[in-house]
Parts: structure tokens; sequence; C-alpha cells
């Protein structure tokens, strides 16, 4: 299958067979992709961070661990990782708040809104926005208490795959961050692509 | 005001006015204390562990630190620690699928469960279980990536206390984990309580 964009500060969703993959590309190299996954048939039941940092020993998921549900049910496994291994599960999707707190004047276009924007592209509405898998996202734990914010360890072309371990709706944001490095130093948003693997 | 128990496996809801503080006393000394904050005007709004930790920047708050909602409103603020500074902000709150993975045959006391039924005795109900802060509940992260289980590191009569920064009920669940040892390596959890400080 073709890759298919996500574009720059948007979202892009789409539903996955049970057994499908999505590999994840991060097309140049320094672009988080805020990653959601719904379970097909209950939008209430979706991957949750605090439920698969239980159930996977880890604050980051390595390839191998299956991220579950906030039923505790497998949805995703992380299956292939050549991005260097660095993601988060640690912080909330941006939010027109979060721009606000740090000074943005006016809209400032965010992954909350870019969630909801590519359900409806699918005729989809959730009533959550679940904390997010962070792909590519560097939010190292310092001194076992802080939390910094870096740019990203992964290189042009990189990619993460994930397997569908039940038919879901899989949703990604380009987050569209601009004014802390979480995107890079250049503080430049770009898109990223995907592609789904039968 | 007197010290109001949070019976052993059992919750308890309150109402706070902004401005009023929450003492949590650890009674016996190893006993977790899940505990959330919903806004008394929208229950769909609470305290957020996913938007705290961007906000103040750690893991585990430290005193002086102001949790938010998922609105990124402060929520309260953590003015008293005697326990020795270390609380959870990463697991999920104990549920029914938790201890049936754990291989708990037939029904078990959970927080979630203990959080429903807080709230219901104020004639209140929720459609989340909000990932909680766990109250003295131990959690390191090691090597940057692994969580481990260890059990707390308070004392009897220790205690933590929250200011309300806005009107909000708190709940509170002490946690009937008893299969792994967060609540002590007794495996025996135990009242805890609380008082209302103007």
């Amino acid at each position: 299958m073709a890759l298919i964009e996500i574009p720059a500060r948007r979202g892009k969703a789409l539903r996955l067979r049970a057994g499908q993959r999505v590999r994840v590309v991060n097309t140049y190299g320094q672009q988080i992709v805020d990653t959601w996954a719904f379970n097909n048939e209950d939008l209430n039941e979706f991957m949750s961070m605090e439920h698969s940092r239980v159930a996977i020993g880890r604050i980051i998921p390595a390839v191998g661990d299956t991220m579950v549900t906030n039923k505790r049910q497998p949805i995703v496994t992380l299956v292939e990782d050549t991005s260097g291994g660095i993601h988060d599960t640690l912080f909330a999707a941006c939010d027109r708040w979060r721009y606000e707190s740090l000074g943005c004047a006016g809209y400032h276009d965010n992954c909350t809104d870019n969630l909801a924007a590519a359900l409806a592209e699918l005729g989809l509405a959730t009533r959550e926005t679940p904390s997010p898998l962070n792909l590519f996202m560097n939010i190292p734990v310092v001194d076992g208490h802080r939390v910094e914010i870096r740019p990203p360890v992964s290189t042009p072309g990189s990619c993460v795959t994930l397997r569908a371990e039940m038919a879901c709706i899989a949703a990604f944001s380009a987050c569209p961050q601009d004014v802390v490095p979480i995107n890079g130093l250049a503080l430049s948003p770009t898109a990223a692509h995907f592609e789904v693997l039968d």
C-alpha cells in the first residue's frame, strides 16, 4: 500500500483489521506523531497509557510490547522500531489550553483538535481525548522525578510499526508544537507518513 | 475537624470548598490511597496526571506543586508531605480486569469500584475513572525506562495535605491490592484517614 501523508500540523485516522500493521514513518526525522487507537466496536474503549505502563512494566514501549486498553485488553503491539526507541507515554496531547499557557495569542493548531477532525473524516466522534502514545517524542525522566523536553533522537525515514490486536481505529497527529523543541530545535513541525501492511 | 476513616479496601468522597485543605493520614504507614479530584461544577473536568506532569515538570509532585485538570486548570496543591515524598502518577487505578490478569478468582475489591461507590454516597456518578494520584505508592522509574513495584517508604501517621484550588469533589480509595506488595510486604491492606482543615 502507498504511503499516506499525515500533513504538517494535522491529523489522520484509519480503520485497521485485527492483524494488520501500520508503519509510521518519521519522514523528515524530527516530527512527533501523537498516536491513538480505539476499539472499533466501542470508541469508549481505547489504548490507555496508564494501563499499558502497568502491563508492559515500562514507561516507553519496546519492540514486542503490547499496549492495552482502559479495559486492559491488547490493542496494538510494537513490532518494529528503527527510530532509536525513544517515545513518550507521560504527556497529554497538546490542546488550546496548552498553547494559551505558553503565551500564544489566538488559535493554535493542536493534537486534541486534530484527533477530533481526523475522526470526523470517518464520521466518528469520541467523548474523550485519551492520553496518546507520542511516537518519537523524547521526554526523559531525570533523577527519578523530573521530566525534560528534548528534541527527538529519530532520523529521517526511521519508523515504528504497530500491529492491531483487535479491529480498531488508529489516529495520528503530526504535532503542531512550535513553541518548545519537542519537534526539533528548528521549532518547525513537518508532515509524517504511514502505510498499512497486510 | 475529626479524623474520618477511609475503611480498609473501601473508598470515601467529600466536597471541598476552594481554599480548604484535606490532610490524608497513612495511619498504619504502608497503605496506598488512590486520590481523585473533580470540578464541583462539572465532573467531566478532573485532576489529570498526564496534564499535571506537563504542568509541574515531574512525575512525582513535590510540596508546592499544583496539579491541574484535563482543561489545565489548577485543582489541588500539595502543601504538606511528611511521608518521604514518594507517590505515583503512572499507574491506573486497579479494576476487576487487573485482578483477573493477576489470577484472582471471583470478585476482588478494587479502586475503580471504590471510586464509583464513594461518589454514589454523595449522589454522584462519573463516566470515567481518571488515572489517580496514588498517594504513598512507590513505583520508581529504573534505568530511565522500567517501572518497579515496591513497598511504600511512608511511616505510620505520616501524611500529605492537599489544598483545593477550586470547589471540588475529592475521592479516596484505600487500595485493596493484596497480590503485589504495593501496600507493603505483608500484602495486608489497611484503613487510612483524612481530616478537613479550614
